[in-house]
């Protein structure tokens, strides 16, 4: 079954869009992307091993739930470029 | 056209696949990824703004025109999870 909405997807779709086909150069698409790396990534922006902007910012608002949800959410999505 | 197929993607395939399907959980997707962020990526790796391993290393070995390439060489791969 699809994956349910995340409650802070919100934060994301303005430069990632809702579907992980990323709307700015620059900015990663996350469709498809492997379920493991996001929570890494993610993790990381929330502990500042890695920095980006907004990411480090963003990161800090979420709880593990949250970064288990959107990182499912995303690697379910059809990958960019892929026939819809 | 298809791109060439960059000279040092040899030391990206074990762990990305040459298609950039990635063989490895926690080892990103590179196939269909923006190009931009490929290139930003690889130099964050390159000047150590960003750390993984074993990401700085190899990317130490790169040369600008190997960034550019490769990023192109994946950005250009059929996303993961969409049909042949």
């Amino acid at each position: 079954a699809a994956p349910a909405r995340p409650a802070k997807l919100g934060q994301c779709v303005a430069c990632h869009g809702e579907d992980g086909r990323s709307r700015i150069a620059g900015t990663p698409h996350l469709a498809g992307q492997d379920e493991t790396y996001l929570v890494n990534a993610l993790t990381a922006y929330r502990q500042g091993r890695r920095q980006a902007v907004p990411m480090n910012t963003i990161a800090n608002t979420l709880q593990p739930r949250d970064i288990a949800a959107l990182a499912r959410w995303y690697a379910q999505q059809r990958a960019p470029g892929s026939r819809p």
